[in-house]
């Protein structure tokens, strides 16, 4: 794909204001600030790229003011990450659209309903009962377990396995080698044994939630485990059983959230977290990365630290942490001029 | 599956007491205290859920010794989390068995033999010399390198990935997109690279052992890398090379355990925990979730922290850290008061 | 494989000396000092190794220099570690060779490109312009995507996922159920959604880069997500989008690394580290097991702790941590002491 600046302008409904360059000048991709080419775009969303604008190389920039020291034209929109999103789109690699139909090697058990324009790749199973709706793509290589549905617009990445009676909504993404409805981590010791409790629930993917790859998100031992609408997750997250996760929510990699936490909408956990089973997490709360958080928190709020508070009582605490040697020899200093204090003292009497 | 009151109670060896409504009413599910049904049957396992019981609308509940708020029929048992499990199996939803045999798009070696009433799933590949044990079942998309065996009753789940010369037992669950026996992580720095230790060891998993989705089992360099009978591991579970865990213990997700580490029976890790390498790890011991166990520990411990010590202790430590600023602000003011003291000691010379 | 001592003596180029047994007699295998029996050789790469060395059944042993309290034949060689990795090698089971040639049932696009060598296996699915350079092995159920390149002698093991537009050198080895080139976790929050930031970027990894089991490296956004040569990457391993990690690296299992992190060449992350978006790690850096980098690091570092410090000052502060409870005993008594001074300052009055 090549667009001069003046189309690309164009595309993005932008004012563009004049520079050193020509806007008949093709642009042929993106780049951040510091790394653009002369024939790519760059964009400006913080302060620090508006910084390093001035050294920037790109032979255009997507910003929303003009920006004094960057010479070449400027494509002035209302929103950058839209343009940007709609920038990338326009210069993303083209691939082959994946080929409609269920492909030979594919095998579907009996009362499989697949609706119209569905992909099923090479190599994949589908037991009975299945339901794909209109457009979805399984990659080569998955494994649907019966009575699952998916809605329309979903994409299964490659080899991703999902086991029976999960339900995923309209316009799902699940990346390669992602787990869901595997049976939770749920035992009783019985007769000196650990004796897995059945789990007779499902998953509940609502419309719009991504899933990156190598997750696992474990069905309910009753009734489901649920992901709401909008949220995203990244890769190597674990989801056990019977978790209710809200909408709109961001759960960042490595992230592990134990059996039966519910966490409001719009809730955002940082790389490597740790959610103590049973919890609730209140809408909108942000959990630092690598923070474990061992009870239930409120809407609203920022935590760090193992076990997790507020962010701000954690940074205080990480900051006096540092100074424990320093607080070490304070009390040593103070304990010896107490010392000499009540030498003195003895010494009246 | 719909059974009465009356036909559970049956099923389960119950004594029935009696309650507002009648033993011939129908059960169709199982749910927790607070989320089962009036068609549903409850379980009391702790005083939690008996404190719960009296807002609780299930049609019955399965109970150790009769709960007076409570005036729906009750199933006294004398264990009930076997009453449960029995419960939950009645219920569990109806799935087609895995079909005996070899799908035709399964690939076996030379020298394969699979007992009565094996079940090979499509696209898996056996490489020469496996032996599978009676009744196992091989989901799709599985490989299982040269020479590795599996027992009587296993069942790996799809895309499992086990390499050559591993061993597992009877009665062995894997789920899906697990690894077992790929090369661990060992390398000597020789002439200016990294260069990999050959790893001649295999992988043992004994009888009943359980392994969640998207685990990694490394080979042993010499020997093998051992997982003792009964042994339960969750999700996205790391076991490094010639780790030897004993019998009956319970690994959590996102575990790390590093090399040649050797974990004595009945231990138990939280989520996240993660083990330094060639630590013995005493039988019985609990290590707390997100832990980090720098050195070996004795038999009977329960430990907690990074690095992790005893739990009592650890509480305490993150107890007094939370004070820190307090703490702080004590030194200052005894400082002030050292001062003022030696202000008046002066004065007096 | 049989060998004798004296034969394999000849084989390492070492130095033979005496001992109680005969240098006829037959070798087998390869064991750890306390474990190896008397058909097996052991080795002796430090002093935990020498100590025990008295102890060991052995029946011969290859050190750098004699040890005086072991009494059978020694292989004196230049580099233990060398011989080791040999002497492995030797003893190596044998496995059959992936066959040479595309298995009939793996699936090719359009100009798909084999080099001499290529194994191929079954179930694999490779996109349009995919090009697999000579001698390089992709294990079953491997899908590889639209446009992406393999050099030589590159192994990649069952289900493993490579998306399009993704670069592996030569000799690089990929282990099973990994993914490489998955989208990154990458959104804007634009009219009350997160809206996906198209990844138009790939991955490139360089040679002699191995990557374990069940790890995920994102694709970047723009440019590439970049592997040095010669580094090599544990299980379970998250890498994400845009991050650039320098050669000869070690990344331990369960590491994550965020967004457009730069690595240095030889950094080491130990198990379960987290790092901070957007940071630098300078050439050489160590971080110690479960910290978490909060900023940019330079080179030859050692760190440890969350927030990640100076290893020494990170141990001393979990010292002085453990001393808590006992620092606050200390200002209480201080504190007493100085009510008691005080006191008499008072009666003074």
């Amino acid at each position: 794909m090549k667009l001069t600046i003046k189309e690309l302008a164009g595309r993005l409904g932008a004012e563009l204001t004049g520079g050193a360059g020509s806007p008949d000048e093709p642009i042929t991709g993106v780049g951040p600030v510091e790394r653009a080419s002369e024939s790519e775009v760059t964009f400006v969303t913080d302060d620090k790229h508006r910084a390093a604008m001035t050294q920037s190389r790109a032979g255009a920039a997507i910003v929303a003011a003009r920006i004094d020291g960057f010479n070449r034209p400027q494509l002035i929109v209302t929103n950058v990450n839209t343009a940007l999103i709609k920038t990338l789109n326009l210069f993303a690699p083209e691939l082959k659209a994946a080929p409609e139909g269920i492909d030979p090697t594919a095998r579907l058990g009996e009362n499989v309903k697949t609706a119209k324009g569905v992909s099923i790749g090479p190599g994949v199973v589908i037991d009975d009962g299945v339901e794909i709706g209109s457009n979805s793509i399984v990659g080569s290589g998955c494994k649907i377990g019966e009575n699952s549905k998916l809605g329309e617009n979903c994409r299964l990445d490659s080899n991703v396995v999902i086991y029976h009676n999960c339900s995923l909504g309209n316009n799902v993404v699940v990346q390669a080698n992602t787990t869901i409805g595997s049976t939770g981590f749920g035992y009783s010791f019985i007769d000196g044994a650990h004796r897995l409790i059945p789990h007779n629930g499902g998953v509940v993917i609502e419309d719009f939630v991504e899933i990156g790859a190598n997750c696992c998100i474990d069905r309910a031992k009753f009734g489901h485990t649920t992901i709401g609408a909008g949220t995203k997750i990244d890769n190597l997250v674990q989801v056990a059983h019977n978790v209710v996760i809200g909408k709109c929510c961001l759960i960042a990699a490595l992230v592990g959230i134990s059996g039966s936490c519910r966490l409001g909408d719009g809730v955002v956990l940082g790389g490597q977290v740790g959610l103590k089973d049973n919890i609730e997490i209140g809408a909108g709360t942000m959990v630092g990365a690598q923070a474990g958080v061992m009870g239930s928190v409120p809407a609203g709020q920022k935590l760090l630290g193992t076990p997790a508070v507020k962010k701000e009582e954690a940074l205080r605490i990480m900051c006096l942490s540092m100074r424990l040697p320093k607080m070490a020899e304070q009390l040593k200093q103070l304990s010896k001029r107490i010392e000499r204090l009540e030498a003195a003292e003895d010494d009246k009497k």
